[in-house]
């Protein structure tokens, strides 16, 4: 009989603390997930690290492969937080349903925003995480430990922070750094630091106005290529 | 009978592969090893880094303790070259006899200098280990391991160097770095880098000298204090 039949599953819906209802007349809802990357992330992370290298003009530096950064980033000792650590933007136009905590030491966060325009993506397809749910990678950071000999405390240091094209200029840049600078307050860390280029002035006012200072005397000093390897055959 | 004594032991005299005879004509030989530091030198690296803040006129930044240090640093689980690093430069008038392998990653890496004069150390006191065979601490590099996604290799960060005083402009900085480069070279790793004030005319001729390149464009940002705290009651 068709009574027997079970009632059919609920639609998924935001949960009621978003305050989102279906018809909300606020927009277009994007739903958002920051959690530790793993190593089969490493395809679309290798792709963003080749864009990010197209737009600061340094392709000739850029070497890696997909081997490469997973073998480097994550090794089987490497632990979050502890060493080389990625943080992976999902956005998604439904409610997450799949688990993703693939660390005990960070809770996947989510976060569901309201946009005026829905976000056409042009690279949906080579970005595309799970196709049943619609999850696609937006951006990343990639970030580990330094330290304050002054201080006499751990930080973090920010090697990449990265959104991808169609989704920029929408607060995502600032969700990624601040889940590292929130996780650096949680850890007792001293400070989080990253470098900029003098001429980007749309990203020093955007780091500005998250409370950062730029450093004006320091300079970056760096060995690298041949003039680093001839110390391999110094005595 | 005076001749059933033993005889007295040889005076220690610089081994012979080093072409350092005690009647040498080349002036005043000093023994210098760089070994990995462990929790037992805290006393020593907190006192230089601290007339290191005062050199950089930066004590108002320094809050480093004996035991933060000690707790941050030489926490149980950290590999050395993996985590945060420090290697400790000693000198000493006579040879090394004690053995300092701490860690089978690194073997201790002795040479001998020729000096046209001897070298008055004022705080001698206060930066001997062992004054049975006259070792003294004369300076340390502090380092760990960074990232580079376009290299996709990690590399070395050197957070300080540090020479003391009365034993600057002897080459004994190059022989620190130079043992970070050899030391990252030798593990496949792709850079060495640092910072250094840029009216510090010294010194970035001296890191030009060792093959670095200074990066003008590039700005630290810093979020800490205050600012960095706000952040770890955010949602």
């Amino acid at each position: 009989m068709a009574a027997a039949a079970p009632p059919p599953p609920p639609a998924p819906v935001p949960e009621p603390a978003m305050g989102l209802p279906e018809d909300s007349p606020l927009g277009h809802p994007i739903f958002t997930r920051i959690r530790l990357a793993t190593a089969s992330d490493v395809p679309h992370i290798h792709k963003m690290i080749h864009q990010m290298a197209v737009f600061e003009r340094l392709t000739h530096l850029f070497s890696a492969t997909e081997s490469s950064l997973t073998s480097t980033l994550f090794s089987p000792t490497a632990k979050p937080f502890y060493s080389f650590t990625v943080f992976l933007l999902e956005v998604s136009p439904n409610p997450f349903t799949d688990s993703v905590i693939t660390d005990p030491s960070f809770t996947p966060l989510v976060k569901v925003i309201n946009l005026d325009l829905p976000i056409e993506d042009p690279e949906k397809e080579s970005f595309t995480i799970n196709p049943r749910n619609d999850i696609s990678v937006a951006g990343f950071v990639l970030f580990f430990p330094n330290y304050s000999t002054f201080l006499a405390k751990p930080g973090f240091y920010v090697e990449d922070l990265f959104v991808r094209e169609c989704y920029r200029r929408k607060g995502f840049g600032k969700m990624l750094l601040s889940t590292v600078a929130k996780q650096a307050v949680n850890m007792g860390y001293g400070r989080v630091e990253w470098v900029v280029l003098d001429w980007n002035v749309n990203a020093i006012k955007f780091y500005e106005e998250m409370g950062a200072k730029i450093l004006q005397e320091w300079r970056v000093c760096r060995l690298t290529g041949d003039a680093l390897e001839a110390y391999g055959t110094t005595d």
